[in-house]
Formats: structure tokens, sequence, C-alpha cells
């Protein structure tokens, strides 16, 4: 399978299918769906739809029924970066080498952007049942099982963890329970509500839910070394801007060549998580390997 | 009927209900958990829950079987106000008499806990199965109906008009979409939601709509009034800030005197929305009353 015109693919039909579900940018107050299209189209890598899907596929399922709920994950994903780039949180001007959100239409529309795609996101989510074939019930375990994901036990939660850490020296457990949180409970969760909305049940779901755990982790650490590493123009944000600010990362606690075999470990264990599926985990396998080989 | 013991009956029922459904603040990480609880029981008076209760009875339903989607329309409300009061956007140190929740916990930690009050909003709303005795279509169909009364049609489009109002000169009807967006929305769907999940249809859900538009107003009115007029102990913020900030604002408009007549007819109005109903609607009639005795 060809990697890159697998990744094309998708993208293209998640992104088509984002700009069909989302406000048209011509629609009162105006400022606020350009905004929010602003951010949801910045060049994001849509990891969690592709995941999304890669799940459904990887139980037999049929992708068109996921879509909904993998582009709800992707405004989820994008809302929590535009408050993360705001000046009181990360303060970044810029992220993907395109001016963040605040820098373009101002905090105050920047925060309210973030709320809207958050809130959108639940009403796309409510919406599946109508767009496919899927129950209600199923429709409701899905948004316990992303709201929790998104909250205080999931990605609030670790941003709030990551924010703390500025001021103290962590400790590698915390590290990793931060980085589980922060990024690795939306992935996650995009692998199980991908697998669950195809179908599939315990052990399956178990096991995808080890590998998205795993994944999310090689994820987060490839990302800390890039941003370390990193050219400016690729990254499109200030090279070394964690560190400066002391943020918790893998490097910076366990050195750059160290936290690269850690991800390698990371990637291996997703890897072994899928040894009981056949070639229908392949583009899940798939992505795993693509995350040993990002710039660095 | 004794209004005062009605009020306090249910805004204890409420309150132990929302300290019952929230996250202990001791759970890690506290401090987002101390924050939501913070803002939550700042002593808020608790009219959309009341509203979504009364809805119910007014409909001869049960109370108890919309208690979690009255709570999570005060979480939703809750939110709103965390991010209303943020340096970029209203910029106010106090409310109801006490310090904001930026002003205690910091940006960061205001921004993250208003994000997780209407995260953990849907949380609650998917769970409602589990709790009380409702269908999963019905439960999806609140969560669409709560999600976009708090999207960009509703509250969040009316906070964006609002902003925007202060760098322009309003005229009434667009002062009269801006509150129905900003507060009147989120106070419809409460009526709504209460009347549909205790089994009502149409047309009872419309002129019970209608009912909470017209109230919706008023009570936006009449909180303009109070700003204005209002002692800064009662009200717990500084009279008159929102003229200072040049809000589009009922009295700003039409001055107090024909403020006062707007809101009464806007009353009348929602009382004679409710007039084919019996005297299950008389908690509904009686908070549409109070609203012109309010302290003014």
């Amino acid at each position: 399978m060809d990697l890159q015109a697998y990744f094309a693919e998708r993208i293209r039909l998640i992104n088509d299918a984002l700009d069909q579900y989302l406000p048209p940018e011509n629609q009162p107050p105006v400022t606020i769906h350009q905004a929010m299209r602003y951010s949801v189209f910045a060049g994001g890598k849509r990891l969690r739809p592709i995941l999304c899907m890669a799940a459904a596929e990887a139980v037999g399922g049929r992708t068109d029924r996921v879509v909904p709920a993998a582009c709800a994950l992707e405004l989820i994903h994008t809302y929590s970066l535009i408050h993360d780039d705001l000046p009181a949180m990360d303060d970044d001007d810029y992220r993907r080498g395109k001016l963040t959100c605040h820098k373009v239409f101002g905090e105050a529309i920047a925060i309210l952007a973030g709320d809207a795609l958050l809130t959108y996101a639940f009403t796309l989510l409510a919406q599946q049942v109508k767009m496919v074939d899927i129950s209600a019930e199923a429709a409701l375990k899905v948004i316990e099982e992303i709201s929790r994901a998104a909250g205080t036990g999931g990605m609030i939660g670790g941003q709030v963890m990551d924010l703390q850490a500025e001021e103290v020296q962590v400790d590698g457990d915390t590290l990793e329970s931060i980085h589980k949180r922060k990024t690795g409970a939306l992935i996650s969760t995009s692998v199980r509500v991908g697998a669950m909305l195809a179908g599939a049940e315990e052990p399956e779901l178990f096991f995808l839910a080890e590998y998205a755990d795993n994944l999310g982790l090689a994820f987060q650490i490839t990302d800390d070394i890039l941003d370390l590493e990193g050219e400016e123009k690729k990254m499109g944000k200030r090279v070394g801007s964690d560190l400066k600010k002391k943020k918790a990362t893998y490097p910076a606690f366990y050195g750059i060549e160290r936290s690269k075999s850690i991800a390698r470990e990371k990637v291996n264990r997703a890897l072994q998580c899928l040894s009981n599926f056949g070639k229908e985990a392949e583009p899940l396998r798939m992505i795993a390997r693509f995350l040993l080989n990002r710039e660095y």
C-alpha cells in the first residue's frame, strides 16, 4: 500500500466532509465562522480522523459510517489548539507556518471560535444518526466516550498538568501521564470510536485502545523531538520553543537519543497489539511505522 | 404558591444534583475541579434549571426526569460567564459579589475551566439515559437542541454580535437579535428541553418556546436596567459598567422608562403564551411575574 496516496485520499475525504459540515463562511455572524474555518483548514494532518477510519477498517467495518464522528474529533482537536495557543496559555504566534487564530482574529474571537468548535462537535455527533446508519444508543455511547476523553480526566486534565509542570521538575511517570492525557486520550478515543461504530466489541476494543495509547505516546515524543531538532520552515513554529518554556517533554527529560528509542519501543508495542488482526489492520500498522520515519 | 419557598426548594435540589454530578474537588488535577466548582457554586440563581423543571411540570410531566439536563444547562451557562468575564472579553473582576474565576485561578485555568464545564455538560447529557427514564432518541434530541442553542446560531453568535456592537451604533432590531441569541437561546432551550423530556409535542412546545423567548428578553432588559440603576452591593459588580463599555443595552438605546415598559410588555406576552395551559403552568407564570418585580 502506498502510504502517501492513502493519506492524501483520506485527507481529501475528511476535508470535504469538514467543509460540508461546518457553517458556511458567509453565514452571520461572519467573523466566527471565518475564524472556525481558518483554524480547521490551517493544514492539519487529520491524524485523529484517519485513525478513526482506519480502526473501522481494522475490524472489517465500513468507513463511511464513522465520517461524522471522525470530523467531530478533528473539530475538538482544533479547538484545543486554538485555546492552547492563546497568550494566557502557550502564547504561540504561529502554528504549521500560519498565524494562530488569535493573531488573525483577536483573542476574544479566538476564545469563542474554540468554544464554537467544541460545541459544534457535539451538534455533529448528535446529528450522526440522521447522516449515517448507526443507532441512537451507539451515537450516545460515542458522545460519552469523546466527551470524557476531551474532559478533565483526559485532554483538559493533561493540559492543566502540563501548565503546572512548567513550575516544577517532573519525573518520568508524570511525564508519561501528562502526555497520555493531553494528546493520548483523544488519539486513543479516535481509534476506539472508529472501531465501536464499526461494530467492534471487547477484546478487539481493548487491543485497539492499547495500540492507540502506545501510538499516541510515540506521536507526542516524536513531536517533542521535532520541536527541538526540526527546521523552523517545516514545523512552522519557533524551534525549541517548548524547551524555552520549560515544558515537560521527553527530550528535555531523557535526552534526544533515549527519547528516540522510547518512541521506537512504543511503536513496536503498538504493532504487537495488532498481532491478532488480519490484513484489514494494515493501515493502522502503516500509520504506526510512519511515525518512526517522521523527519528527524 | 409561595415563590420564595418554591425557588429555595428548587435551588437546593439543583445545587445538590450539581454537587453530586461534578467531579470532586480533591480529584486530580485538583486545580481544574476547584475552579469548576468555584464558579458553579458562586451564587447563581439557577434560572435555567428552574425553568427546565417548571416546563416539565407545565406539561404534566415528572420533574426528576429532567434534572440531569437542567444541570447540564447550568454548566453551559456557567462556562459562558467564565469566558465572558476574561480580560480579552468583558474583563470583569467581580460577578455576584465574588471574584471572577480568572481573578482567583488565573487566566489559563479559567479558560480551561470554561472548556471543562462545556465538555462535562455533554458527558452528563450522554449519561442521562443511565440516570433517568428517558430513551436514547430523546437524549440525542436534547443534545442536538442544547448544542445548537449554545453554538454560533445561538449563545456564541450573540456574544460575537455583542462584541462587535461595542464598535458601532446598533438599531432596535439588532439589539433584540443580540439578546435573543446571547441569553435568549439558552433560556428558550431550557424550557423546550424540559417540556420535551416530559413528553410534550407541538403545539405545546411552540407556545412554551414563545413564552421563553419573551421571558428571556424581559430578563435581559431587567438585567441591563439593574446594571444601570442597581446598588453595587446587590449586583456585586461595578454599576453602570455595561454603559461604560458602550455595550448594546436596552436602557442605553431606549432609556430606562421605555425599557421598563418593553420588559412589562414582554412579560405580558409570555403570560399570554400560557393561556391554554392549566394550573400546572403556574410556576412558569409565577417566574414571569417575578421578573417584573426584581429590584428596580
